[in-house]
């Protein structure tokens, strides 16, 4: 195999250079030839001739001078810097405009496309008779959709994926994979990876001498449009009422939701967090990985809770945290501070 | 979609006052009408005329003054301040009661159903000529049950779950979509969510300076009965002997089981908690969220484990221990205090 | 059911004490009949008198007062200790021996089988036409093989697997049940456990004040030959260049690797792990359970990183590191001594 000719996505169509001044409203330098052909993006490293780079910052100044590329999105304050013959293309925000021109070109890697090339159902999915499938949507083989679900116009389920009963999901979703999803109400223009499971019992049971008595799960999972959800995540439907993910979110891989939990709009949260029953967090919250969250707590508006910290207090709007127990960061790092120089 | 009219279960047939009273045996105010219908249940925040609710303790006196539940199961202390209208039904342990109620109106909720309303093999089920299953099996479309396995009466096989070669499944079970179950023996009443792996190699290799040798697992695992796992975790089988998941004990979400594992009776393990190889629990040990314990530790009859905890000694029953390294809790809240109340 | 009867692996051909001399290299008792027929191997423990056993430090001098085992792997030192009638093979690496006959004794141990007795794509298996299959390969019921996909020969393909278009999967290979693979390349005789999902899409937004905005990702995951993943771990494909995973490197369950890393040769990474984006491991690195490493750190040759730990500076080559923010282990358990002394 010649690993390095492989590519799993199309050939982007290209842009020249005036397309991307275009489309991105940068200011290109007087000498930038505005019909070249730029074929595809790159860092600064990789970049060949036919290829759009981008310097953010003044960290990548070594690479920017040995770069190849065709052209450079960056800001002004360098732009002197770049080698003869690289187009620079000067711009506020030069990622920003790097990741418009990667959309552009890369149309088919904004959200995962069907794995067997299918259109329609393909042989071998299993789509349920009462089940309303508009026009459009992609079923991959080995897919399963129960009886009175729905699926909107746009969306591709993925190869052994399990849409239960009376699940409705909504336009331009994309489910991956040998995802399961019940109990649940999906939203427009959500992307769940490869083998999520969402909507399955809580973990709740009443304990006595004898055991463990399972408490009946009754609610529901409600994502709203704009969602992405990592693959192997894990999101528990409410006990009574809903676990909800509210619009335009991000979770990455391998997180637990519990039931009942309200996750506001906008919020990240990393690999491998763990949100306990009926937490709330409030839009725009970031948790880095490995965090874990107690039961019933809420944190406010814009908060940060660093990578592995173990929250068991309400942390309010704004506020940066970390530790466990976690407390303000400022707080954590002052003790951390201390103990590392204390007198042997 | 018309979101809030969606449910998922079926509608309950419904109590009168007089048969959860039979059913609980709690003692009815004077007032309370015998006959009032109970369609459901809810908590007290929203509970209709026609919903039972119910008050544990004192924190939520508040609600309890504002509820429209048709019914309230409460102890006796409170009972004045339930509003005019509410059937207050007195009784020693509330939640407990309300719990047996919840169950007697959602049967269906009581454990995972087929995913494609299938009644015995689904079309679309690979059903080994070789395998054993008992009359009452449902088997949901995409799920596979490998030659010589055995599946109990009344137990369901979600749809795209995988039953390896003669793997033993007793009577009402439900294994969840997407499971992979292999080298394992399963007990009655068992329920395996979506997306756990059951019976795979355990991590053990032979380390030289040219690599790792895989050192074969030749073991089994064994889940007795009413033991219930959740959605994605992992238990890997035994090297030598087998890992063993005792009767009544719960699993959550992401949890890793490692080779040789013993736990025992009733345990309740918290999600993505990583029990390493040749752990042994004893019965009723609880374990909190993201604990992970070393390999060949035992932790005794009853002890508690806080959450996030790292354990790397033995644990003697009855205990609670938290931090990294786990110690008594007590101490580890002591030091914990003097860090944060040290001069600046 | 008679569950100490049920055993998942085929009856061993046996060998003889003058076979697994041969094959070892030990050296046998004067007394140690060459032609006693072992069946199988078992711990001091479990062994029965057509087992063999081993012996290595001396830890189970117990044990092995007490073994009814046929034949004993061990180093002279301790040999006059056995009981009389067990055959006593001295070798200097008795647990490396004990090895070696185990797989010969166990060659259907060596890497997950087959789950439905298939030969070839078993009826069920969803096989593209354009995907290349070798001769040989096996495709167990509810497998999907996307278009223009590869796969050696002596592979397996579990049931309801799931391999994306284009992807290489070269020889004698395992990949689990409900595996999902997409933009990877798989080198030779490489064992994916159930439930893994490789190559999915990496997690990287473009974050302003309206959400957070998807930055396609452009690469490939590449597995090299003879790496295992454990079940549950998830590998996000790279953002522009690839994410890597070398040779003889070992991945234990429900593991989470970011875009862009670069894991080296022989590396051990015990479950929960949590590794982001653009981290490098050099070779025969090992990280211990539930350890988070920031992204871009770089960790060097032969490293160790404790349990738990949350790796947030680079850490040079030999070292062992602990703690959160890991420090050298030295350094970690110093400052934890003193906490635990400090007057009350």
């Amino acid at each position: 195999m010649r690993l390095a000719k492989i590519s799993f996505f199309r050939e982007p169509a290209g842009l020249t250079v005036a397309e991307i001044v275009a489309m991105t409203g940068a200011e290109p330098a007087a000498d930038a030839p505005p019909d070249r052909a730029i074929a595809d993006i790159a860092s600064l490293e990789r970049a060949r001739a036919c290829d759009l780079t981008f310097l953010d910052g003044s960290k990548h100044l070594d690479a920017l001078a040995a770069t190849r590329a065709g052209a450079c999105l960056m800001t002004g304050e360098f732009a002197a810097q770049a080698p003869k013959g690289v187009a620079v293309l000067r711009v506020k925000e030069p990622y920003r405009a790097f990741v418009a021109v990667a959309r552009a070109l890369h149309p088919d890697a904004l959200r995962p496309s069907t794995l067997f090339d299918a259109e329609g159902a393909a042989p071998g999915a299993h789509v349920h008779p009462s089940a309303e499938i508009e026009d459009g949507v992609t079923v991959d083989p080995g897919a399963v959709i129960g009886p009175r679900a729905a699926v909107g116009s746009g969306t591709v389920i993925g190869a052994n994926a399990v849409i239960g009963p009376s699940v409705q999901i909504g336009r331009g979703c994309a489910i991956g994979p040998n995802v399961s999803i019940v109990h649940a109400l999906i939203g427009d223009g959500v992307i769940v990876q490869a083998g999520c499971h969402i909507g399955h019992d809580g973990f709740r049971y009443h304990s006595n001498a004898r055991g463990h008595v399972k408490v009946p799960q009754l609610g529901r999972v409600i994502i709203q449009d704009h969602v992405e959800i990592g693959a192997g995540s894990t999101i528990d439907r409410g006990g009574g009422g809903d676990t909800v993910i509210g619009e335009g979110t991000k979770i990455d891989n391998l997180v637990q939701v519990g039931h009942n939990c309200t996750i506001g709009r906008h919020c990240i949260v990393v690999s491998q967090c763990g949100i306990s029953g009926s937490v709330t967090l409030a839009d725009r919250v970031m948790l880095g990985g490995q965090v874990g969250i107690a039961d019933h707590i809420t944190i406010g508006e814009g908060a940060m809770v660093a990578a592995k910290s173990g929250v068991i207090s309400n942390i309010p709007a704004g506020e940066k945290w970390m530790g466990y127990p976690a407390m303000r960061r400022y707080d954590y790092l002052r003790i951390f501070a201390q103990m590392r120089r204390r007198p042997k």
